[in-house]
């Protein structure tokens, strides 16, 4: 089992299906770690539960090889099959502290939150139900069209001021949001389109990383 | 925890949100189980996790209370999380072995097939992994457009030979139904639209164990 450490959340890559087109998901993914993403999530809400587990098990496979945490959107149940390092859990998916519950301390739990509110909620649960949140949508982006409100640069440093647990930032981010974002607090940034749409996935996790110091 | 008993599969209530229609799925289930059904399981393909989270909660309570096993159609991490006794795996769902795993050898699990092939298939798996099967579909159903092609009571007949599993019939199942599926081997039978769609329930469900006797 990986754990998250200061630097797991530097570059988190989130898969899609469709934008990893014809090479597939596995085949994107392998780059991207070479490249220096540094935790992987599946994310897949088409696949049944059969293709999902099956892309799960590949996907555990290729980020332990890698050393890398591999977490799976939603899907405790398959995190658990394939002996996945997490599960991350949207505000429509299973609640956190339930899937605590279910699946002991060591498994990383992440919690996506849009506004102070979710912040303020996640506080009032129990000391260690989640490891870190995922924030967004920083930028509106068309990989999540029934997001909430974009929240800007200026409105992830709000939503983070005071927060205790490590932070990703999602949503339409390019290179250039990078450095702004850590600067706003995120810890690192999530990408979909930004690494799973590009033509070089290696080329484009390098880029993305390069662009902390700009 | 419930467990299976040689009378939990004679009439296995599957519900459909959308047949339920306005008074819901609780008070669908309420009275069906006072008209008799002996086991439920909740399957509800377009709910959000979440949602699927507070409906299961509300039939685990429900079924409790009637002393009725209650099992989650494919999402073995809600029937952890709201302390389902079982979780219902079609061919397309977590593998069943996975899910053994996981999930220790104390939870209920149903395995749907189609076919001998399937059946065989069961075989080859741990002793203990499959506690029951669903076998169908016996007869077309508009509540599975999907499903494979229609078995007939003569198929599930054919294919129950030498079953050593508990197996519920479904697919299109009315009361006249009921005593031929026992008389080819199935320990009971599983409806959906019969029960969910009938004004009364329970006076449906009561009219399907009556028809054991037919």
């Amino acid at each position: 089992m990986i754990r998250l450490d200061a630097e797991s959340l530097r570059l988190y890559l989130v898969t899609d299906r469709a934008l990893c087109g014809e090479r597939g998901v596995a085949e994107t993914v392998r780059p991207a770690l070479a490249g220096g993403v540094t935790i992987v999530q599946l994310r897949d809400h088409e696949a049944t539960t059969r293709e999902l587990l099956d892309i799960a098990r590949e996907l555990r496979d290729i980020t332990t090889a890698a050393g890398v945490p591999f977490v799976v959107d939603d899907r405790l149940d398959v995190a658990l099959a394939v002996g996945a390092d997490g599960v991350h859990l949207g505000q429509s998916d299973l609640h956190p502290v339930d899937a605590r519950r279910v699946a002991g301390t060591q498994l990383i739990i992440g919690h996506s939150v849009s506004c102070i509110d979710e912040i303020e909620a996640v506080a009032e649960w129990p000391d260690g139900t989640v490891d870190y949140l995922g924030i967004g949508p920083v930028f509106a982006t068309p990989t999540k069209p029934k997001a909430a409100a974009p929240l800007g640069i200026d409105g992830v440093r709000e939503v983070l001021d005071g927060c205790e647990l490590p932070a990703v930032a999602i949503g339409g981010i390019k290179d250039i949001h990078v450095a702004p974002l850590r600067a706003a607090g995120a810890a690192g940034v999530a990408v979909v389109s930004a690494v799973c749409a590009a033509p070089d996935p290696a080329a484009a996790a390098r880029a993305l990383l390069a662009a902390e110091e700009l």
